[in-house]
């Protein structure tokens, strides 16, 4: 016997819609492309992602067809979220610093009709051209610029383009599992691998990171997501933010330490989020220029692992509260986030502090394991380390396009991370499975050593990788690199070491580089480092 | 094309698991029918509601048998929500102030085959023994007691029946929208109706109530349902603090001032949940026990109005935020919550505390609007009143067992509430289409007049109803109940109205009384009074 309930699909139209009808008049702040703020508000936004939808409609698009965004966190990209998916169609996001080739091979698997551009991005795309047979049309995020349309024959405008849509446009009804949004892994591991969201995984999704007790938007929040729009929907936050009406403010291309001291000053951000190497930066301008951050309440932080040291910095100098948390592309991305229990109020602060550093616990709706080599479950005792696997409403089933490849373990997602899980469900990462270094028999975690190198005063980044060695199969070595006017020396780096790890932990080696590797979402890319340093403890 | 995610259900049974894996600890405060305060947590909850969902499935009953409850707000009562929902039955709580002949059409139409029952209850059922053909079973909420056992033959046991259950059961696997729980409406307005949720309507009810802008239940927070476990799933609390592991304080029986005073003093509880009348009581009791009510800090308000007064003396004398709620049986229950927008953060502090005391806004998920006598759109601009229609996830299709009975308006369900609704979205309740006062051609709110009555320091309690008129067709009588050793006359009761509204909306005639005649959960019933006092103005 069914209940007697309505039963209407869990749509992302309906997001938009209720962000247009209870908080219309709450601001978007949007920093332009061609520089400058624009205020916009939900209602401008809703509206213009109608029109975008019934513009789209009216070029006579399949179902579902793909429309790609090479874009910066704007005004314009948010409607195209809204508009794209309401419509029917897939937003599929793309990361812009992607090599060419991985553009080209991303596009054409995707099999993008659409492709939705910032100015920035015009040169990269016209040069990839003939090698994307199947696009059909190709719009500028902006107005009719009138020498780029002579330069770029058939190039479309984006603010033309919504104008032959009607305002009153009707989202149209789908199934729920419809797909929705694409979106690639960040290709830090291999090639990117694409995950198709569905409108229903995106709706639970959001509702599950605004628990009270997970990332918790609400409508008196200034946000700003400073992780891409092309990294996992922005961590889900334009359609978390929709939900509830938080006012948005999106950074656009100026992601450098001193432009986000300004916003969030100038906008009152109270809260943002990105990955550690962001908050590297903007932590460091923030001293240099004098800002207290006053307006910032909360940061969240994930994407890889927040240094413990950056969560004091936090706290101490500028009242920030840091949630880490952990996710994937996989998981659209929300696996876990590190929110205190009433029994943690009474414990002596600094332990309190203490357990903030992992990466948190699942809100309801995912679920976490770790397994060891042949699936066995192991204990949640807080130091027995496997492979994670999770499972959940905005999980992955299988990658797009990906032919009958077997995804799941009996209906577990193998996330690729080693982990522990102590009995209160608190998880730590505790490496990428690829990244783990085996020294002897052993296994040592490059995080583990990478959050104490990164505390030295002298450095401005590090990391850690495991390198041939003929006796230890893998031994740790030390990238270091040097914080702006400083030398440190080999010796003074391992030697920090001391004391707060194992002493055959500590890294045989440690080399100066001017910078890390980043992937397109900040993260380092280890396997470029693993190849430049291979012989570095044979060599 | 589908989106390529997990697709599991959306079942009651992982909202248990999820408070057992990750909130096991975690305290649940018990008050019992037989006295006394005892204390589990999540685990052992989860570990019985498992053991009796086997038990129930030992016993043969067929997918989704209606399980009764007449029972107060305790753990066996939170045991059993879980158990025979999560075992794919359907757990129908009965409220058991009804008249004896309204449980048994109650018990008879619902078709329920076990009853579990608390002590309390057990000698108003056993007087409707031979009118209940269909019962199968009927379960005593307690251990063994011999003396029962002897009176009432075929008397199971609670503690006894679930050890026949297995504690390793495996919750079934079920459609989503199967039916899960069954609550009749409270009867304020004529016979109580039957709403049959299902799993997925509750799910995405608790999701959307505990967004931190909704009622935003924490795993930091001691909550207490005051609201009746047998009025709409005691407002979904028991679903929602399973989904993030709150720390419950369930009351049992006693409901009065005193001990609820006392419970939230003993148990440090942050969040309290229930009726105005309750919060009256409670109110007075405080101020005379000298407590402060130091750990509560918001209180949640619904069912009826909320008195302006009421939220000013939380506010002011405790220090207690009190969230003003609206919903019904049919919404399950939540329709909308008064939580303020960013832009009120500015405005005079009075003002402020003015905008809460409306019902609020919808979460995401549910909308409202009001249309006029036929069913057309009307303004949001805060001042035109017409009829409240709501849709949404969590919004009744159709009532149990009432055959096509057209219970939709192209798609909307019309509340029997009259409301406005200002250009925010915030919505104000001026009454219950049947108990609003037509004067001449003019409605004037009964809710209105009694938010200013009950504010008068002489007076404990205060309705107003429309009482027929030889010239008016029908004009308002307050009907009054004095504050303890104080007799108000009528004349400065009147007057008591000067300068708070229109001279013609003032009452004609006070009338005193003892008590006000409420229903099971707390409601003014406004047909007696309108029936008693019939004759006031022509008699
Ligand atoms: N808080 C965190 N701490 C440590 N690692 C994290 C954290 N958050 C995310 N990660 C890492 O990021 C991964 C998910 O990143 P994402 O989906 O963006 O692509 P990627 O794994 O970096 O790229 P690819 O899968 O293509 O190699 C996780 O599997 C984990 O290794
Ligand atoms: N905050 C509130 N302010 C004013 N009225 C409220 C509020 N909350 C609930 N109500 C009233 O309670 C009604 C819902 O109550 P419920 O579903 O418990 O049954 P009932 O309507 O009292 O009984 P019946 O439908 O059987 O007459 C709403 O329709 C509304 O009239
Ligand atoms: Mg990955
Ligand atoms: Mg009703």
């Amino acid at each position: 016997m069914l209940g007697q309930m309505m039963t209407a699909p869990l749509l992302i139209s309906s997001l938009i819609d209720h962000a247009e009808n209870y908080h219309g008049d709450t601001t978007i702040v949007s920093v332009e492309t061609s520089g400058g703020v624009t205020h916009t508000n939900w209602r401008d936004v809703a509206r213009n992602a109608r029109k975008l939808g019934s513009a789209l409609h009216k070029l006579g698009l399949d179902p579902q067809t793909r429309c790609g965004t090479i874009a910066w966190n704007n005004r314009r990209h948010l409607e195209i979220y809204f508009g794209v998916s309401g419509a029917g169609l897939v937003c599929h996001t793309i990361n812009p610093r992607l090599f060419p080739e991985q553009l080209i091979y991303i596009i054409n698997h995707a099999d993008d009709r659409v492709l939705f551009l910032d100015a920035t991005f015009l040169p990269i795309v016209a040069k990839l051209g003939e090698h994307l047979p199947n696009l059909e049309h190709v719009v500028l995020m902006g107005p009719r610029d009138a020498a780029l349309a002579e330069q770029v024959p058939g190039l479309m405008f984006y603010d033309e383009l919504i104008e032959t849509g009607d305002d009153d446009f009707e989202w149209p009804d789908l199934d729920e599992n419809t797909a929705s949004s694409l979106c690639y892994t960040s290709g830090t591991t291999g090639n990117p691998k694409g995950v198709l969201y569905s409108h229903r995984s995106t709706l639970l999704h959001s509702y599950a990171a605004n628990l009270a007790d997970s990332l918790g938007l609400t409508a008196m929040d200034v946000v700003m997501p400073v992780v891409p729009m092309f990294h996992v929907n922005a961590w889900g936050v334009p359609y978390c933010a929709a939900m509830v009406g938080s006012r948005l403010v999106m950074p656009g291309p100026g992601l450098d330490g001193e432009s986000l001291v300004k916003l969030i000053d100038g906008e009152k951000v109270t809260l943002a989020l990105g990955v550690p190497t962001i908050w590297l930066g903007l932590l460091a301008h923030a001293k240099g220029m004098g800002s207290k951050l006053e307006s910032l309440k909360r940061t969240v932080v994930g994407g890889s692992a927040c240094p413990p040291s950056m969560m004091t910095q936090f706290r101490e100098d500028f009242g920030v509260d840091t949630i880490h948390a952990w996710g994937m592309s996989e998981m659209s991305p929300l696996g876990s986030v590190n929110i205190p229990l009433a029994k943690h109020r009474d414990l002596p602060i600094r332990e309190q502090h203490r357990l903030r550093e992992n990466q948190g616990r699942p809100p309801f709706g995912v679920e976490l394991k770790v397994v060891d080599e042949d699936g066995g479950t192991l204990p949640n005792d807080g130091k027995t380390q496997g492979d994670l696997l999770v499972r959940g409403h905005w999980v992955i089933d299988s990658y797009f396009r990906m032919g009958d490849q077997d995804t799941l373990q009996e209906g577990w997602f193998a996330t690729g991370d080693v982990a522990t899980i102590d009995p209160d469900g608190f998880m730590t990462i505790r490496d990428r499975s690829k990244d783990i270094i085996k020294s002897g028999g052993e296994w040592i975690s490059s995080v583990e050593l990478e959050n104490i190198a990164i505390a030295h005063p002298k450095l401005a980044n590090a990391a850690v990788i495991g390198v041939r060695h003929p006796k230890w199969d893998e031994r740790p070595l030390l990238v270091a690199v040097a914080a702006a006017g400083e030398t440190p020396t080999e010796e003074e780096l391992l030697a920090f070491f001391d004391g707060k790890i194992a002493s055959w932990q500590v890294p045989d080696k440690a080399v100066f580089i001017e910078a890390l590797p980043l992937n397109a979402t900040g993260k380092v890319l280890k396997r470029n480092l693993r190849e430049q340093f291979a012989d570095a403890l044979t060599g």
